[in-house]
């Protein structure tokens, strides 16, 4: 999917929603472990309740991997269930690689081309030729890890580097590897203040934004520092709106919850 | 495995040799295509033919997943094999993944409760709560990286941050973790100068060290700076020892190689 496939789909749907599918099998509804695949069945009637208030699907991988095979075979279902039903939709997955190069291009092989995946989520400790790898694939985006959600994130991100903190740092030098265009970044919504200074170093490129809460938290905050003329922003939201019911009503409640986030988004865009 | 164990082996196997499973499909020998699981032979016969040679064997997952759920199947085949067989030598799943606290689990029960390996990498760039989640395993090995052999190490690696180098502030920070006890590091050979400082810092935790190729490089300097009193090193080889030949003697080959290694070894842990 190209960026501009993306901002389209933004303005037509009035969000920039994004839902993630981090599934335990300890907090979906009980009704659904009697079926053949829980993961699968949880994630089609996810999807099939929001598909028209988000425009993106992050599916974490962890999540599939610690169930072995059988949740290996989950995400394979869930990403053909998502190109084959809504191929408008921007897929991620949330798998945080990143390895020498050669390794790289494995893994990019194994979410673009195995999976199709329109994206994944990558590690920068290893520097560009474990990046690059992945920016190489055509239409498809790599997601870096910048500045992330949890309290770890100032054990190293936020740490003076030549001058700046580590994940600005990142930034700026990640702009000069080959196809950087191709990049996204990770920045976490629990720390808005930082946006400014992130929009200053890289004002174009989308970012992803996990740590919103089902509440909209502080999307206001986000927004009022992370929106750029491409919108630019892809808000993610997974237990506050996956869970929000544990009974047969769970696929509704979700709905409801994602709900409320878009049309907080569509008042956003509307007042630009 | 405890690393009490890993060292009994050491010093019985006279190797501190770990051999990286890192199968591509074009590199292994035809005939092999015609089986059914062309992976888990290659590694079969790779293992039978080098594991009284070697202590540990690392796959890379990047390499098993790029082959989507047949891949994955690989994997856990190869590790049940190397579990049931050879249950003595240390396995390794390179997997290099780190998230937030709840996901970091997930990986974790990939990887030490389905899997059952001994150890996995991961990288400290999400910091303490990705990390801890690892440690709490007991008898469990967590590898982080901290300085690797690639080009892309000096982009962030070898930064200066607050007055040291930011693998060394990697190394000094990890330690203080809860259950760091369980932590090993991963350090490139091609670097084998900056041993010296690393041991400075961690004179008592075990080193991966990859990049040490099929000719045993620079396996005396990295011997030189890097043993301790534990021995503390785990020297890697892959493409070096498994793509030794592409014929039908590919394990002889293969055993070979290993064998060179394990007598430069062999010749070093009489000479201390």
């Amino acid at each position: 999917m190209t960026t501009k496939q993306l901002v389209e789909q933004i303005h037509k749907k009035k969000s920039f929603l994004c839902v993630g599918l981090d599934v335990d099998l300890n907090k979906i509804p009980e009704h659904l472990l009697e079926t053949e695949d829980p993961i699968f069945e949880f994630n089609k009637a996810i999807i099939d309740a929001t598909h028209h208030l988000a425009v993106g699907y992050k599916p974490n991988t962890a999540f599939y991997e610690a169930y072995g095979l059988k949740g290996w075979r989950s995400l394979e279902k869930t990403i053909e269930y998502l190109n084959t039903n809504y191929p408008e939709v921007f897929t991620i997955a949330d798998a945080k690689r990143g390895d020498i190069g050669n390794t790289s291009t494995m893994y990019a092989k194994a979410f673009f081309e195995d999976l199709q995946f329109d994206s994944v989520t990558v590690a920068p400790y290893m520097g560009k030729d474990s990046v690059e790898p992945f920016l190489a694939f055509e239409d498809k985006h790599t997601i870096l890890l910048a500045l992330t959600s949890n309290q770890g994130a100032f054990d190293f991100q936020t740490k003076q580097t030549e001058g700046q903190e580590l994940y600005k740092n990142v930034l700026a030098v990640s702009k000069t590897w080959a196809n950087s265009e191709n990049l996204m970044y990770v920045v976490g919504a629990t720390k808005a203040e930082y946006l400014a200074e992130i929009r200053a170093i890289i004002p174009d490129s989308f970012l992803l934004v996990p740590g919103v809460g089902a509440q909209g938290g502080n999307l206001q905050d986000v927004c009022k520092y992370g929106l750029n003329d491409q919108i630019g922003l892809l808000i993610n939201s997974s237990r506050g709106i996956i869970y929000a019911s544990k009974g047969k009503d769970f696929a509704e409640a979700a709905q409801a919850k994602a709900l409320v986030l878009q049309e907080e988004m569509e008042k956003i865009l509307a007042s630009r």
